[in-house]
């Protein structure tokens, strides 16, 4: 179990979230890899309401940052990076293949994820704007249309460069659970082979474990009855 | 002038795009890398109708891929460390800088992209759309958001990390070009005058040149009157 109150690794994280996005929130990342690179760490909570002065550490103001001695880093992309670099586990050596991890991470960040984030927003956090549902057609047309991409690409691949697990499946696996209240997934059967084998693995399954029991520890009470009066 | 078609390096690019998007095609952060380092690279044109093969290269279909060597990659975060990593002049050497530099070309496509994109979504993609009407409100006041993230992050400091120049600069730079057809960066001085000095970089001016010189170049000649009955 990673999780070390005397580690030298701190990273950030929410005491608690709503339920839509428990087992969402990027501190899942950070956690997952430390996780496979079997490196301790330790969480620094934050209440939803950040205090003013942690935007000089994430501008931001998202969860995680990561601090290790001397470094300090902010976006899940780069911290996965800095894990990977700590351990083989993640990140090969030679330089293509180093490059290839590289730059899925990045593919998943940037190639994938702002068509996720469009459907979210719609489903989310515009719900009921007439806009949002006018466009949900075509936000859910864009994530298939890159899931169709990731899906031809990986084919019959185990993970997105072959046998070998990196920091661009673990971000890759990410982003197609932020789908989870749809059957987009379903319809690309080896990106749901994928994503189960992702979340199969024990690292993950610890480091959701962990976030988990954090909200579940912090789950705020409910008002008294009456008290709302 | 690092274009040498002998060189080792070899970028892809388009052959021409239409005048809304010269200027701002991805390739452009290469070439701009590739003229900081001051490495030699060629350039392998192609048409707007990419062949099917080249998902192989790109499994998203667009531009630029690099090859160097048995080195292979796509995803303009990626091919900008990679030049990085060749040149001390755009990523330091120490690890606290290396990082922070990786982390602010991150932040430029994940948590600064998304928001521009959803913008350049509605303004060109969808323009007569009655949702992108309806959106484009809101649409503009998440890119304010996040530009008065980078804004008082950046305050008075000529680049995000200080006084040296890195790929996470050269992302956010670009990021701030996409926004070229409104006046949120005026909005924010110490932003508009980081983008000037940006631009004001011999490098980026020698890639700009590149880019345009190439559409220029291959601008399609109009249908001669008459031939469209």
């Amino acid at each position: 179990m990673p999780i070390n109150p005397n580690a030298a690794i701190e990273i950030t994280a929410f005491r608690w979230v709503p339920d839509f996005a428990q087992g969402l929130v990027r501190d899942l990342r950070a956690r997952w890899a430390l996780e496979e690179a079997g490196l301790d760490y330790r969480v620094r909570l934050l209440d939803q309401q950040r205090p003013p002065e942690y935007l000089l550490e994430q501008p931001f103001d998202q969860v995680p940052c990561l601090s290790d001695g001397t470094v300090r880093i902010f976006e899940t992309g780069a911290i996965v990076q800095y894990v990977g670099e700590k351990s083989e586990a993640l990140l090969p050596r030679d330089e293509q293949g180093r490059f290839r991890a590289i730059q899925w991470t990045y593919a998943a960040l940037n190639s994938v994820e702002p068509a996720i984030l469009g459907l979210l927003s719609v489903d989310f956090f515009y719900p009921d704007e007439e806009w949002a549902k006018l466009r949900r057609p075509g936000a859910e047309a864009f994530v298939k249309q890159k899931l169709k991409r990731v899906s031809e690409w990986l084919g019959d691949k185990q993970w997105l460069e072959g046998d070998r697990f990196t920091i661009g499946d673990l971000i890759m696996v990410t982003e197609l659970r932020f789908l989870r209240h749809t059957k987009l997934v379903a319809e690309f059967p080896n990106l749901a082979a994928f994503l189960k084998r992702g979340e199969a693995r024990p690292a993950f399954q610890r480091a959701r474990a962990d976030q988990l029991a954090t909200y579940a520890a912090n789950q705020p009470q409910p008002e008294p009855e009456g008290a709302a009066a």
